[in-house]
């Protein structure tokens, strides 16, 4: 039942009702649960705001807000349904309200389209999952940090080129791992901050004449700010999805490069690192095999989902102003991609946990010359240019004279020997601090308590 | 129950091997299913092989057939179901096999790894469904030259700039998409070709120390050819993906065009076409509005699938050659691709069948210089060389003499006069007999009779 | 002449160098150019480091800093070239200073390697270009409140779904542009933030065994802080290419978005504003049309520039972590995208500021219906539920009885009849003010003089 | 000078005709140059079809054929310019036609727009440049048929999820890159045979009034058909262009993968060839690299090609039909895309040409294992089933009683002991005829002598 359902549907297209049906609704309805939550804040605060302007009583308001926050408890304990037939969350939620309060019920809808009713819906849950998905990172990250920590003595070829270079040691690699994440939290900040504006009271997109409090629901709501300007209000329809699918495809590359280095490092031919058996998987021919299949899958998820800001692209490239329906295919971009970017964090963290490192990884007559810029820099230290030097060193290697120099001495911020982890903590840490998550918590518990 | 599994998973991880195998598993026994099918010829037709190399009896051999045909004849009738527990198509399989016929139902895998098999599978899948798009693209193509024989004498602004430019019909913009489905089909049929050589017997991409007879499962599976190389065979993972779905997306390009003019010429501003009140949607603020939504969801719909090669590309890029878990994903970017071309086809053909074309469009005043080059080229034939004529039609204009000539007389190959629908008819008809889908569809008959 | 080239290619590949040189070089050296200011400004802060730490005396530091600045000149007056035959700016400046100082030249390279080098001139050239972005963002941001403020009174069809819709004006056209625009700052600014961390003294990627003082370099180049850990300064190439151009996807998406509408609203079928000849091309064959190329040149490089973010990510998917020269094509990518982005919001301002409105375009027929939500919203008023109002209009209009209300108020924030394009102005200053670009100016005015 | 010029550009734009002038040429003229001799060719056709329908005199067609055969001269020796000034290829060759041949120059405009003319040389272009890529393709993949051959006896491990897996050898690997080749020919040979097909005719999408004979043009062209209907016609622009850059897309797909294939053998951990010192580039601080620069580059400007379909989609998406301006920017992604893609395989065939293979790869003891399914095999053959067999040769290993089996016996089709490389050249062979470039060479001799 579609409340605006148009009466003058003719018999002759009936059977192809289901089709059509099938066709624009899609996987809206799955979809829209995810939002439920979310659309009975957003009428909440609406609620609120259209009583001081007087479009609802003081009582009206009262009863909705009763039956509101009845909803909003069933969307939190799986009890809330979109019933077969009603076309979405926001259809739904009016369904029930009207179907408690009658004309009280009709009477919430003043002063609001569905397309800023969905805006303010998707604007809170992407909020909301943006912050989830930043807690989840840090998880990781915090796993990156001990791990780092704790092997920071064990030392690794450095790679340029794929070509042995210089030392490393798991404590760069790790930690390098957490920095990413701390600036890929950083590209998450600011898609929070995009989907942290108001854009209830733009209707659909070109304001309404009753004289809203736009002030007022960004207050309710926990917003930074509104959308001030109602034509882009309804503009940040894509936007607001685009940033957020970059930040997560940011923290997506990061995770898929670190699956990489570790199928390679786990390969016979570096063999750094050990996954446990739980995180192997043999050959259906190959009896001697241990297959990395769940870093594989990891690396091949967070690939896949660094594809969706291009795909909203392709949806809205060229689109002129103004709400088109193509947006709500939108939505089957943006919300499942959470899910997944949950599930490979989580994962993530638990093959941080797993992984053996294996030590002693650079005793190996292979990685002799590794040493050859430290060779250098000595004679440099001894006043050669660096220049001369290198050439030295060159002939040295050439002639067989090379002989890899005294033990490992790297003092300065950030190498080997100084890895200043509690700096990179206390960098990611701001950056957290930066989400501000605390007074949007206290602004949502205080509407539905 | 994987048949490979090792059994040294410790205790210690049992607890999260749950998670892992959501985590590993995901969506691919709801994508196997799609498979089912295409798994058991490919069974049938190695089983056939493995006896004439002497690794299977004759008795073998007909007990095999036995129950791989009563499989077969459950994945047509929905009952054949991938049993919780059981990894994925190939595992179902050959369980079901071992449990009817023991140590036969074991000797199937001889020769053959998952590698290959999966990969037969979704080269018979994707040679199966390439086809049928291109049946439902036949369908579409078919409604566009009925409405455009239907239309060829109602004109129609044509446009370069978004600016009016020269007078067109109908009759030219159905057949201009019927044209260019045809030139996608002939992208669909090289996709087809690709998927239509065999890669039975590559192994895990390496091939095997059996005797194996690749050029029987070629022609008993009906494959154009084989691909020889087996290193090669396994690297036509991606590949087979990646130029099907480039097809679906040429197609995809087309389909969105078009819903792009209808929504424009939908709009009030042009309001060539009016579309039936079933195919649109009321507002649920304006009681005035009838909005296009079932053509923008076709829009965007087919936007959002353009993006598949991409996707593809992305997961594959730089992964060095041999096998990755990471193309297990590629399933879930293909599988639903077809189901999603297949449904916005057909809507695409109910579309057209109603859209309701408005005669005498061209009639307003506003379109009165459409003409202005049919009077210079009626100059022209008066000898008056163009670019000369050209000039002295414009001061005609900016002086207000100008005068639109007599009726349009386009007689040319393709021009609106003369649509040439009936050649358009017979490319298409010449692209789609290069399918040679007749001899796949035999081959086929004889392994399930 | 490279600086550490192998003496021994064989006489057999001479024949090729040239080829060879070609296809490795490509368009490095130009793209070179743009950083040579970047490359001198990270030498000068780098030696003075080295100073500090006595690998370079006072004396050595003095000639050398003589001899940047006056490089730095060159590049500031276009009298810098890179040679022939040298092969990219950090050997060329090297080469002067050799040239000029002997031995004292070679001495710079210590405890630095081409690969921070050359981090180090791209985070200074992409901090730099970001914020000239962002000035010239704000430019087409001033002009397009100025003519929101101008227009503000002239009222437009506002559509949905390319439906007329409901009364919108170009006051709210043009100021939505503006916020717009100002979110994208927000976007841009993230991208300075991580173009403003000092990879310096990463080496090649493994740090370096000289005590190097990186906390002094980064204060001297007015960096907002260090990358830390050494492995991940490297991995931040890519990385920072990649948000750059993500940021400047986002600003060419609003302004393709903008170009699409100024299209449709030039169109014969809209007639909403006219673009003035200047900005309009004739055909060749038709001699009435005056089409918008200029717009419509705007609409596509900047649509094009959206693939950006996409082609550095194909370029990086999968690499494993560790400096591969694949990272120098990511140059051609960045560096020219800036120019792109520049030409086009001059012009974009140029547009902005001589298209001409055309007033009264509401007042055709066609537009009757667009007042119906305000016909509700009395009814609404008067008490009357919102969606029996709806039904009430509904009525109206089928029955021929709808009349447009009196005229328009709407007051609420950003609503036609109150743009609050004053509000729109500090959100955007603040954003600028974000960037802190005087620290950053100050510093580097520091090191050159 | 543009010939159609509007002469009312008013002084107030004159100061900024220059900057308009450069935004919208662009690169434009550079991108005309390599469509001059095209563009001639279909002068040639066009002109002497207006002969024989009256519109042209003998004498006169006499004339432009002298004059056109010399410009083509002009184009095919390097003397073609297009002047200062003058808009584009098109003006400048009627420029040169009307200084030499007054009136009659201006006659050949008839029955044609600058629409169709671009669209013919944008055909011809692209038709001549997908076959002279098909065969440095055909050269890349001799040399790589050679290389198999070469070493087909040279054994090397074969990874699944970068494990060590089963026995492969060169002559497997060299041969499934070509057969790879010969695929990616298969689609370059349809994006061939869209680009031949002639669109002369159509206008400017939408036909002319003129008689024209548009199967002579297809014949004189060497066409392989025409595009019939105008409209499409027109709407093949973008679509020509989308499937030849997918097409080479396919064949950058297999070279960088190639690459990262080299660049992976070639680190020492793995080790199994070696690069030329030519090919290889040391490093400005560790005297001990040699690195893989060029190798890396070819990855780096393959993947980097492969985002070239995207880039036209995201310019031609939802743009309605008809021709826009935005079009011409495809100039710029499509031409340059076939100068990077000649020096890529030609830099391929180098490398191919000199790399070293290193013999006995498979002699170290970590390599071991790599017989485990022989073993197996071993035992099916003597009537174990194959699932028992791998259970025995897992115990076989765990209690190290395995045994690697006697000399490998791959006799299979496209197996290491039976490459068929024969067959993959008939099958290249049977696809580079699919392209008939002989009737095509044939048509343009006849039109320019």
């Amino acid at each position: 039942m579609k409340l605006w359902q148009k009466e003058d549907v003719t018999a002759e297209f009936t059977r192809v009702a289901d089709k059509i049906e099938r066709f624009t609704v899609g996987r809206d309805q799955e979809m829209d649960h995810h939002l439920a939550p979310f659309d009975v804040l957003g009428s909440l605060a609406h609620a609120q705001m259209l009583q001081t302007i007087g479009l609802l009583s003081e009582e009206d308001l009262r009863q909705l807000q009763v039956e509101l926050k009845k909803i909003y408890l069933q969307t939190q304990n799986g009890q809330f349904i979109i019933e077969k037939g009603v076309e979405d969350v926001h259809s739904q939620v009016e369904l029930l309200l009207t179907q408690k309060l009658g004309d009280i019920g009709k009477k919430i809808h003043s002063g609001r389209s569905r397309n800023d009713q969905v805006l303010v819906d998707l604007k809170l849950f992407t909020r909301d999952r943006l912050w989830r998905v930043s807690k989840a990172v840090k998880n990781v990250f915090d796993q990156l940090i001990n791990r780092s920590e704790q092997h920071k003595d064990d030392l690794l070829p450095g790679y340029t080129h794929l070509q042995v270079a210089m030392p490393s040691s798991f404590g760069l690699w790790f930690g390098a791992y957490a920095e990413a994440l701390a600036d890929d939290t950083l590209i998450l900040q600011t898609a929070y901050r995009l989907a942290n504006r108001n854009p209830l009271g733009s209707g659909a997109g070109y304001g309404s004449s009753f004289p809203l409090n736009r002030t007022l629901t960004t207050e309710l709501l926990g917003f930074e700010g509104m959308h001030i300007n109602v034509v882009y209000a309804q503009m940040s329809r894509g936007k607001t999805e685009q940033t957020a699918l970059t930040a997560l495809a940011a923290v997506a590359a990061t995770l898929s490069r670190m699956a990489m280095d570790i199928c390679l490092y786990n390969s016979q031919n570096f063999g750094f690192l050990i996954l446990p058996d739980a995180l192997t998987t043999g050959s259906s021919i190959m009896p001697h095999k241990k297959n990395p299949d769940v870093v594989e899958l990891l690396r091949a998820k967070m690939n896949r989902l660094k594809v969706l800001p291009m795909e909203v692209m392709l949806v809205m490239s060229n689109l002129p102003s103004g709400y088109h329906r193509d947006m709500q295919i939108l939505k089957e971009i943006l919300i499942p991609a959470f899910d997944e970017m949950q599930a490979c964090l989580d994962m993530t963290a638990f093959i941080l946990e797993h992984l053996q490192v294996l030590p002693n990884s650079l005793d190996k007559p292979m990685y002799n010359l590794i040493y050859s810029v430290e060779r250098a820099n000595e004679m440099v230290i001894q006043g050669i240019p660096f220049r001369d030097a290198y050439g030295l060193v060159k002939k040295e290697i050439v002639n067989g004279f090379y002989k890899a120099p005294a033990p490992l001495k790297h003092t300065h911020e950030g190498s080997i020997g100084n890895l200043m982890n509690q700096q990179i903590e206390r960098y990611m840490n701001e950056i957290l601090l930066g989400f501000q998550s605390d007074r949007v918590e206290q602004s949502i518990n205080k509407l539905i308590t």
